[in-house]
């Protein structure tokens, strides 16, 4: 007797039983869009020396103060260079936005306050300037030492750049899995078979899925097709369980005469933790878990809807969202029900989503002019227009 | 003399500009995430056949409406066999989901409605069905030659499974520009330089501008980095202007004594079309147009968040979004102010932004904590909460 759980009981199950498959260390120009796994620090002060924040001139604070307002250049200092030392206090240096400061002067005068004859500088614009007012002080943005990127986060293009700037060219990433995608079914035949007969189908399932995965940071992702056939299942899985860490099938999961799946998995010894799920579509979802080679095996339903909607709700690790019903639904069965949404961008900051319900289970083509999905609870069989739900947008 | 022009007017000469770049075909495996350049059309009805529902039998119509209620079983049929047909109109067929209708057959009765015993089916729980009531339609979903995807769309995980369903493992997609992007500064050292001089910093913004620009497709995007040396500079542009389509400089487009590139890409034949923005930050933003080359040339500030925003602002196509400030801000000056942001996502489906400005132009770090920026318009210099404003999420 299987038992059915809920969409939440399930995803707590797989939260819980899910292996974290560690950690590994990527190249920044290789380093994708994954999740750091380490937390990163500075390696010094930030800005690393007093910067320029201006073109202008540096200049000793007590020479300006003792009213001193004209002062001969004693050179240039641009970005890159060592800060060269203020030997006489009557002098002062030109520099350049983002040079460093100087040794011995403290106050930075704007080009538009000046004007630069002979090599020196007359100051014709006085302003009440302070010590500093145009420097960017070192270490004013952080400390060495400090956190700056906490495990966790996502390597998003700030990031990116933050880590070369740390010099953190090489850094631990939330390791994702050795991937494959399986789908059975007789009826399937390759994407690039131009004349199938009526009756068969091409593989399209793996490729959502594959597209879904790799843009999540998912780099070891392969594709395969098997028969129904018990034997060569088994004999796969047998392989298969050694050479990856998560195999996600599609199709084979349901009750039918052909579904040799679950027993399969249970004879090979996977522990089975859910077959059934109280959700519409993807209601024979099946996980558990290969303690014996720390594999994970997700059993999709084989339609399209299904798979892709469960993968975006059990497996993939997005943004949080909730939308607003545009228009009411209405779904009476006591199921969890994932209805495919077109999302509309309001200038008044709120996600409003149009329902598209699919035809039936089998129309996957509708999927075309959705953004993503909600997540309609159980407990209720009538959704209000303006009620909001979770919101999934597709990966 | 410059002509200082709004955010408004720099994203419509930038749009109008541009040059298109054309199409290129990809093979699915390796599609991406780009835009679909053409449309999709179905090859075949969808369904391809009279696809059934649910596991049961199949038998005719006439038959079952003159009152027989037992049927002898002819045979079974599963997804990928050629339907056969019912010779003997008194038999049925099994049939499993996803299996071809058997010709000659008008109804599926579901299993949970049946005894199967000694190859003969007994109808033990009779219902009102319909003809065809657990059928998928043959081509209910799409006619032949029916356009599913249109050119312009994303090529999101759904666009995928549908090529492939559709046998179209290769499609044009809009061609991304071959694209370099020039840091230069003399300040620079590369990013894996572990002991850098304090007034020396690691190369980042090309790193930071190469992951936003990946995430959109951009599949040909290398880096370089120049010194401010106006010769090293021209000799470089003479070449690249050839090997690329897109060429996006960091630095050395303000006013300071070092920045070299405007005169330089002028006397290259580069036709200047934007040379500052009335923008914080960004104001010294240089767009122009090679016309001989058909090279489009960025110069974006040489600060890494004026870098990142600009290319966010002008280049790339993300959604558009809007977010309401969670408290108000205050800029007095007649610039459009970028303001870096922490995105809250609400269960009342709103998105809440809270103003993570940045200390001074070169506090990079903080931008760790943000997940975009929103642009606040130039007319207004106070911004109250709950006001809504077009939002950029990082890419």
């Amino acid at each position: 007797m299987v038992n059915v759980i809920s969409v939440e009981t399930a995803a707590e199950i797989i939260a819980e039983k899910l292996p974290g498959w560690g950690t590994e260390t990527l190249s920044l120009p290789t380093l994708g869009g994954g999740i750091l796994a380490e937390p990163i620090r500075t390696d010094r002060p930030y800005p690393p020396v007093e910067r320029v924040m201006m073109d202008g001139i540096a200049l000793a604070w007590d020479t300006y103060q003792s009213g001193q307002r004209v002062f001969p250049v004693l050179g240039t200092v641009a970005p890159g260079e060592p800060p060269p030392s203020l030997t006489d206090t009557r002098c002062c240096f030109e520099v350049m936005t983002g040079a460093a400061l100087p040794l011995g002067c403290e106050l930075v005068i704007p080009y538009e306050n000046l004007e630069i004859k002979n090599a020196t500088a007359h100051v014709i614009r006085p302003e009440p300037w302070q010590p500093y007012q145009f420097v960017h002080r070192c270490g004013s943005d952080a400390p060495a030492g400090k956190i700056i990127l906490s495990a966790g986060a996502k390597l998003n293009s700030p990031v990116w750049g933050i880590l070369a700037s740390l010099g953190q060219i090489r850094v631990a990433v939330k390791r994702r899995p050795r991937t494959q995608i399986i789908a059975t079914g007789n009826e399937l035949v390759p994407p690039e078979e131009q004349a199938p007969q009526a009756y068969q189908l091409r593989l399209s399932n793996p490729y959502a899925l594959a597209a879904a995965l790799q843009r999540q940071g998912y780099n070891r992702v392969s594709i395969t097709h098997l028969r129904d056939e018990p034997r060569a299942l088994a004999d796969h899985y047998r392989q298969a369980s050694k050479d990856y860490d998560l195999l996600i099938y599609c199709g084979g999961v349901s009750k039918g005469k052909f579904d040799y799946l679950p027993q399969m998995w249970r004879e090979q010894g996977v522990q089975q933790y859910i077959h059934e799920v109280a959700q519409r579509p993807g209601k024979p979802f099946w996980f558990g878990i290969d303690h014996q080679h720390q594999t994970a095996v997700f059993g999709l339903p084989g339609n399209p809807l299904s798979s892709l909607i469960c993968l975006h709700r059990y497996l993939l690790d997005g943004p949080t969202f909730y939308a607003r019903l545009a228009s009411p639904f209405r779904f009476d069965q006591p199921l969890t029900y994932f209805l495919p949404v077109k999302l509309e961008v309001t200038t008044a900051a709120e996600l409003i989503v149009h329902p598209r319900p699919p035809q039936n289970s089998g129309d996957f083509l509708a999927l075309a002019e959705t953004d993503g999905f909600v997540e309609l609870p159980a407990e209720k069989s009538y959704f209000e227009a303006g009620e909001c739900y979770r919101y999934f947008p597709w990966s």
